[in-house]
């Protein structure tokens, strides 16, 4: 989210910037980036490793994501697919074309193999992440013993208002970066090798990342106006990575130690209402303020809420159905998630508004025991659900890292 | 696009760096910004002026726009609306809340009169440009003697395939900066301030300017990677802005005397057939390379095109039909355009593939004779319409800046 302009700082901390951390083991995240390159349009992401990038890493200021539809029914052309999809972003990530002489360079009478559009930009920072959604273990790639059991079809949620046409998916692929453009440009080469055999089925793009995933990023505000995500586990907290982000070999399958499950919601927020409460009921639904965004009895943002301290008349601070209340540890028996989610505006909706919201994105071992509960709580007691309706869902299993000479989820295959 | 965040950035040139530009006259721009400050994240344009900002202001690298209904039938509430939001675009562009005390500071027990999402963001360059519709000089205002001739119901072009959701609309505001939250946070904003007065027709997120403004900016791509805007006028070409961009004494309507009309066209780019043709064809659609962007014939992408330079067999290296022929003031009796349009990326069409391209917007002194004929000649001719489908479209008169004191198009009301 800018600054100087990109081109310009070809030449700033130097190209080829690599960040620490996507390469480190799942679990042992002391490789902090270090803040003054992390962001630097020049840096580059190394792609494999033990687990994906894109989740732990820091969290880039854009954000395009795809959810796919297989049209395919070969398992061979699958596998081709995720090979062919492997050699393509590892390229795009280190700020190459999608392949060599992709745009310009090769043969001028057939269709170029990259896309052109980000022929003049610095990697940015680019990760690609991949997962993989409940509907492609089905009976087609000969995938259905594979299915892990925390994969499940998420349930529906009170209130929930979902959008077939902007939920779920067989493949979904996030790509993050701070140019749009190297986001989008890899979403769509990436979309282009697959043609024939995959089609688009919802795309998002999202700008303003609402989380911070490292302790030196600070924490950005959603379109309520409040700061977002100042609770989420951040890179540093390997414990919390390890309790609450990482599938370990207990929990299995094989194919996804390493790897983590990711959903997605659209969170539309009906901001014109929003905008018409006042400063008081919006802290109270928050329960932290706006300004600061501190927890209500606090000084700052980053003091722990004390969920018991009481006011005038005995009334807790912090009220029994303040957002921070029920989506915090304390009241989930201990359930964390890593929040990974990016603003949108998506032109108006037809009513006279514009169509804004949140795209939520959060990793977690095991959705059953963290995410759904945490929803159930939010969609049942949560008063800012007055202010949101969830328009699109999807979950996937995001398998673990590239080791050389592998490929994206060769683990499903063995 | 990106770079350094936007936070790191608050102490890295100096906040409050003003760029000039905004505020010189009419056809005397040689106030270049300096292209060591131009787009860094604390940069603020200056609202006042013989012109609006926005315009030759250099390009920002998002945008967001919006179409607007007016609901109420008062003109005098439809002035008072243009004076409120004079004041509050005149802070926003500065850096500051939409409202003094608007987000956190003001009354707790009443709706914020600020939405806060910019709260700990500069100002990014912001620039806030106003337009009137053909709509609003109706019955309702009193205006009917006030349009100009020049504002056209622009005329149905070959191929055009509309949406009456996403076209017209009584007034248009444009707001660009180099971070999408502020420039999405302004427009919300003046919706929010408009609330019950104006209603959202439509609205436009985009990002990766499509053309430069400036002599000193590089030329961007566009979604079918090719550079876009190479020989657009730029803001160091007075005589030209004088000639083909700034509305004269002469011209007329009084009102409108230092303003301009701007068109825009939502642009859907068929990406995914563009990206089965070769190459060659590419290039010769185009009439440039598309690595270098050099015209056919010349070597460097500045070079002016040489329209009569003729290949092997006595044809035309620039073809009869290429898209920079059709386009250039050689074929259009010298007629030029200011453009400083955006891509997009809107989610997906329902159909498989990304919704994504070009959302053109384009200032000139008289689109009858400029935008309009252009327009034409490409609608019919040019083999670029193959892969673009226009479903958007807009017409609006731009008045001239706001002097101290006065309000967005107080002209009008005269």
């Amino acid at each position: 989210m800018t600054g100087v302009p990109r081109r310009r700082l070809l030449g700033f901390a130097g190209a080829g910037v690599a960040l620490a951390g996507a390469g480190a083991a799942a679990g042992a995240f002391a490789t902090k980036a270090s803040p003054e390159v992390e962001n630097v349009a020049a840096a580059k992401v190394p792609f494999r490793g033990d687990i994906q990038a894109g989740i732990t890493t820091p969290a880039q200021d854009h954000m395009h994501f795809v959810a796919l539809d297989v049209k395919t029914k070969s398992r061979d052309e699958l596998i081709s697919l995720l090979k062919e999809w492997t050699v393509a972003a590892e390229r795009m990530t280190a700020g190459q074309e999608a392949a060599e002489n992709g745009a310009v360079g090769g043969n001028a009478e057939a269709p170029p193999k990259d896309t052109g559009e980000a022929l003049d930009l610095p990697a940015s920072a680019l990760t690609i992440t991949i997962g993989f959604g409940p509907s492609l273990f089905d009976d087609r790639f000969g995938l259905k013993d594979k299915r892990p059991e925390r994969l499940i079809d998420l349930p529906r949620f009170p209130q929930d208002d979902l959008d077939p046409a902007r939920s779920n998916g067989d493949i979904c692929i996030q790509a993050c970066a701070n140019d749009p453009q190297v986001a989008v440009h890899a979403i769509r080469n990436l979309v282009r090798i697959g043609f024939g055999r995959v089609a688009v089925r919802w795309s998002q793009l999202g700008f303003g990342r609402t989380s911070s995933t490292t302790r030196d990023q600070a924490t950005p505000r959603n379109m309520f106006g409040f700061k977002d995500g100042t609770r989420n586990i951040k890179a540093e907290d390997t414990d919390h990575l390890r309790d609450h982000v990482w599938v370990s070999k207990e929990d299995g399958p094989d194919w996804l130690v390493g790897g983590t499950y990711l959903v997605s919601r659209r969170i539309r927020m009906h901001i014109e209402i929003w905008d018409r409460t006042s400063l008081v009921e919006q802290e109270q639904i928050v329960g932290r303020t706006k300004g600061e965004g501190a927890p209500l009895g606090q000084a700052n943002e980053f003091d722990e809420p004390d969920l018991h301290v009481k006011g005038a008349g005995g009334i807790p601070l912090i009220g029994e159905i303040a957002h921070i209340r029920l989506a915090s540890p304390e009241a989930l028996n201990g359930a964390r998630i890593l929040r990974r989610g990016y603003n949108f505006t998506d032109g108006s909706d037809g009513l006279g508004h514009l169509d804004a919201g949140l795209f939520f994105v959060a990793f977690n071992r095991d959705s059953r025991t963290q995410f759904v509960p945490m929803q159930q709580a939010l969609s049942t007691k949560d008063d800012m659900m007055e202010y949101v309706e969830h328009t699109g869902s999807g979950h996937f299993a995001v398998p673990p890292g590239v080791k050389e000479g592998g490929f994206w989820g060769e683990g499903l295959f063995r």
